[in-house]
């Protein structure tokens, strides 16, 4: 774990349109901004679940791909240098003793001391759905894992893939060639992949060079000190069945959750974050939250509402980072962008 | 005066850039629209004061010209075809028997029932700045013009130009050759006009083909049944002077005003239209009020405030709209354009 320790105006959790249209109007007022992501690569939803897709809906622009957008609002932000914090998820936030500083801590060790914080973590961090088996923390990372990254270390494995969609059906696709045996469990016979891979998951079969176990669902694990030693299996009638393995890779697609956000005391709103709507504050002195993760009554989860929160958080803030400097409204015709 | 009626679900007054997006935020919820404004192309401000001035706070544009952003969302809206009434003010509103409509009169005849009304008027209508002088309404179309359309109707006339701007000083230089006598009344000796057009009226005026009035105001008209005969300037010590004269073009500059919507009774708060922040509704029911025009505690004037506000207006219409029908909320990405 290497430690950084950055000073900054604003730490921005989230970098998805509405935390990158963030760092320009905090830039617009003369806030300099670090920005941290989950993911390692700027856009949240717009770049992870739908970069190809058209969205209509955003002012001046009658379609936009959701990359493009992305792409727009980063340059947008550009001339403001924002720092990136990418692939890392915020964990800890401490109060300086003077009251007038946050200490934001991440997943890798990067500490960024902030007079504002503005959570834009719209419907929260990415993370893989995991299954509900007892004890199975104990085994993530080392014998379950919900992302491949390196197909050879499972060379001379047995290897249990569940699930039904794309990712299950083309990584028992890739590993059959490199593991000792692959299993795929399913609860349903019929596989949502691509009908291509489908087929040659069940030829496959056919062939016997990959056990399709269906229709079964994971039951249990089987092992000690993070070993997996073998997966329980369970029909719908109960009926269980043990499938000797030494890793499993379960594939139920990516949920998203607020994740250590949650513990930090803000008032809540099922999973989203209650803000005054005109300044975006939270009820945590110096700590506001905008885009979808942000809710009031009547609140529209637009990615345009979240635009205008940002600017609304920035005039806000201003008055916290310099305090007793007077704000004086301009129109960027009149402005155009601040030197920085 | 023609007298048309329409019918549609909303009624927009303002053809601004907030104007536009609300033709297409309504749109998207399946309200047709029409709009009205008293200039003569959409835009509003955008159009009328800084159409190649580059605005960098629009969400997605690191830089656009105001001119640009107002085609393109005449664009954006197209799909919906809204029908514009360009070149009238909005001067009446009416409820309908039943309670569910509003009709509004536009000062050209026009007539628009209308199941909710939009106040997206920026500043106000535009109009010229008219000179305090008394009784000046009675010659206001006849003798005295804030607007020069025909300059041959000037023809053999005596006229006074009064202001130091670039409209009295072109208007001078142009009617020069057109009037019998022009006199020009300023309260400086010093015009404000471009240096080239100014030094070309200084040279008239020295060649005594145009009669230079100044350090002098206006102070009062002499005439009767709308028939000017006179002028009457003073100095700043209060002197007076009399210049006889068939017709008078004061140019003091456009000034926006609510103009006759602020006889509506609506909640007005220094000239701007107090809204529900989360709805945008004022205390008219069906009226509401998007943009610049609109205010509530903490209010920001961004045209992508009045973006959102546009979206939080039709959604919040539209259970007015279509009574006792359900809206499910959808992404643009998932829904696309409706076809209307």
């Amino acid at each position: 774990m290497t430690e950084h320790l950055h000073r900054t105006e604003v730490a921005i959790v989230g970098a998805g349109p509405v935390g990158l249209f963030a760092v320009f109007e905090f830039g617009m007022l003369g806030m300099s901004a670090h920005v941290v992501d989950t993911l390692e690569l700027p856009g949240g939803q717009c770049t992870a679940l739908y970069p190809e897709k058209p969205i209509y809906d955003i002012p001046g622009f009658p379609e936009i791909a959701a990359a493009e957008l992305v792409e727009r609002l980063r340059a947008q932000a550009k001339p403001f240098n924002p720092v990136y914090h990418f692939g890392q998820q915020v964990v800890g936030l401490k109060r300086s003793d003077d009251g007038r500083t946050w200490r934001l801590e991440t997943s890798t060790g990067t500490q960024i001391d902030a007079r504002v914080v503005v959570i834009a973590a719209g419907a929260g961090a990415f993370g893989p759905n995991r299954p509900p088996l007892p004890g199975i923390e104990s085994f993530e990372g080392k014998s379950v894992h919900y992302m491949v990254q390196r197909p050879q270390d499972f060379a001379g494995k047995r290897v249990v893939v569940a699930g039904g969609g794309d990712s299950a059906v083309d990584w028992a696709l890739t590993l059959v060639d490199i593991a000792s045996r692959v299993s795929v469990v399913h609860r349903r016979a019929k596989f949502r992949a691509a009908p291509d891979s489908a087929g040659r998951l069940q030829a496959l079969a056919r062939e016997g060079r990959i056990d399709l176990v269906v229709p079964f669902q994971l039951a249990g694990l089987e092992g000690s000190d993070g070993r997996l030693e073998a997966v329980v299996v369970a029909d719908l009638d109960g009926n269980t069945h043990r499938i000797e393995a030494d890793a499993l890779l379960p594939f139920y697609g990516l949920s998203m959750s607020l994740g250590p956000i949650a513990e930090w005391g803000l008032n809540l709103d099922r999973h989203h974050i209650a803000v005054d709507p005109q300044s975006c504050r939270t009820n945590i002195d110096r700590v506001f939250a905008i885009g979808d993760v942000a809710t009031y009554p009547g609140k529209l989860k637009l990615i345009l509402t979240g635009f205008a929160e940002a600017a609304a958080a920035a005039h806000a803030a201003y008055a916290l980072v310099f305090e007793g400097k007077a704000l004086h409204f301009e129109y960027s015709t009149t402005r155009g962008i601040p030197s920085v």
